[in-house]
């Protein structure tokens, strides 16, 4: 039991532009499960990308058979340094792969960012890029419970239907099938828009922008349309951050880890009473993440991509 | 006395791009200096753009003498309406230009953009943009008061001078000798920028989204060398808001009103102690505030661009 074999997936060359497959090769190796001397570091085998069973720990925090999520390397066994902050699973009721998503770090990334960085008020107006993802679909949801009118974008009908039908968004809208996304943001936000939830960037943000309400709030998640340019689309519009007194903010969810126990408080108790919904992407398999990945640069999956390497 | 000519200029035609002389006429006409019957509007003579005595009122705040600032028509006599903002003159140990320049709008700009939007801290490395003009001059010199390092660029060798040896900034560079701005704010900021006071837009701030820091603070003041262009420049560069999770955020002096008794108490001292220096570019006569206008798009003033036209 000293060694045993690990499957890991890793990347081959430095990728350039958006990654591809044959970036990406899965090798099997094998790991210690013996700790080293005296390390308090904690082994763990992944039941899931971050969520995963302690098999040994020399850390004080963690023991043997201890459930945690955090983020780990895509591999079936990790040996985590000390420093690394993992979460310990205290409700073992809802499915362990929500703690990957509602209850991990879109969850928490949702709940800062729209709470924290977009100070909703009630009657807020709020757009969600990406908004059946694995983020925008808790913001709709979080605005809908302070009483806020929302209005989400994604890139299929099968996404804007889950987006009006499941998630409880006020109205959604295809943006592929719109040349015109002004007009589009025109059509749905009349009277302009209070908060937008960024997850894409690029030529949505610029039309985001000429639809902004005086002291409006862009609140910057991601930009996955322009993470992989060579030459990222220019943002013409910015001017209007001037016009209408618009706070722009870039965040992280580290810088809110802190808040994790307030969130728990808030979201646990709407799953178990079923007002609140979590659409999950789920594939079987290490060697799935590769293609999972790449799918989340075309919008392949829907709902929050979870792979599945080992179930408890 | 119940008339007087009055000259104003007006505008011929809506322009379109950059102002021209052309824009603009000179006219010569009439205006009551009686108030209408029963009237609660303030009758105003201009001594300077924004600066004026009181001539009739019928408004409780003020009376005849009175000494005020606040946005008027560019025009010999204005009657204000009630419902307009005026600033009563309490101070009047110091140049009355100096409530359009360092005791009015731009100095409550850069005091409420340095201070509320930009929340500085001793240490932290600060770039300003147009940075002699007249609200980055203040910009700098309050950086200094906070034990802030600070940078500026502005537009000729003379303004760089007057940033280095006049007004206490720590460096200044000439932007139009810089081809390559990224490279030339890497030398001034090795290790990046915590604070962009922004007055600018468009390449210098894609430049400048490059070597923030982490948590920086980019305050937009203004964006004046994109407002003409029937294009704006793009800017490219906005994911760095999410890698080092920035706020941009624009802002306007009139959301900070509030704060001028406050902000008085702050820079009034300074000046009568001489710590502070305000530079002024005076031109006398309203017929030159066409020219004068244009010539802030183009950079051609050095500091405050004041238009006298009568003195007290």
């Amino acid at each position: 039991m000293a060694e045993v074999k690990n499957k890991q997936v890793v990347l081959k060359d430095y990728a350039t532009g958006f990654p591809k497959e044959s970036d990406m090769d899965i090798v099997e190796g094998t790991i210690s499960l013996n700790l080293p001397e005296g390390s308090n570091e904690v082994l763990l085998p992944l039941t899931g990308y971050g969520v995963a069973k302690v098999l040994e720990s020399g850390h004080p925090d963690y023991k043997k058979g201890d459930l945690v999520w955090g983020f780990t390397k895509w591999e079936e066994h990790s040996l985590v340094p000390s420093s690394q902050i993992l979460f310990k699973i205290e409700h073992t009721d809802v499915p362990l792969s929500y703690y990957i998503g509602i209850l991990g770090i879109p969850g928490m990334t949702a709940y800062a960012g729209f709470f924290e960085v977009g100070l909703p008020k009630k009657g807020d107006r709020v757009f969600v890029s990406a908004a059946s993802g694995a983020v925008g679909q808790l913001v709709g949801q979080f605005a809908k419970f302070t009483g806020c009118y929302v209005v989400g974008s994604a890139g299929s009908k099968d996404k804007v239907d889950l987006l009006k039908n499941k998630l409880g968004f006020d109205d959604a809208f295809n943006y592929k099938e719109e040349p015109d996304l002004n007009a589009a943001l025109k059509r749905y936000f009349p009277e302009g828009i209070d908060i937008y939830f960024e997850n894409v960037g690029g030529k949505t943000l610029d039309a985001v922008l000429l639809n902004m309400r005086v002291h409006g709030r862009i609140v910057v998640c991601g930009m996955v349309s322009q993470y992989n340019l060579a030459q990222p689309d220019g943002v013409t519009n910015l001017a209007n951050l001037i016009f209408k007194r618009i706070r722009i903010q870039g965040f992280g969810v580290a810088d809110y880890y802190q808040l994790y126990p307030k969130f728990l408080e808030y979201v646990v108790p709407k799953i178990k009473e079923g007002k609140i919904v979590y659409v999950e992407d789920i594939v079987e398999g290490l060697e799935k993440a590769p293609p999972a990945l790449i799918g989340l640069f075309s919008g392949r999956n829907v709902g929050k991509q979870v792979i599945v390497l080992a179930r408890e």
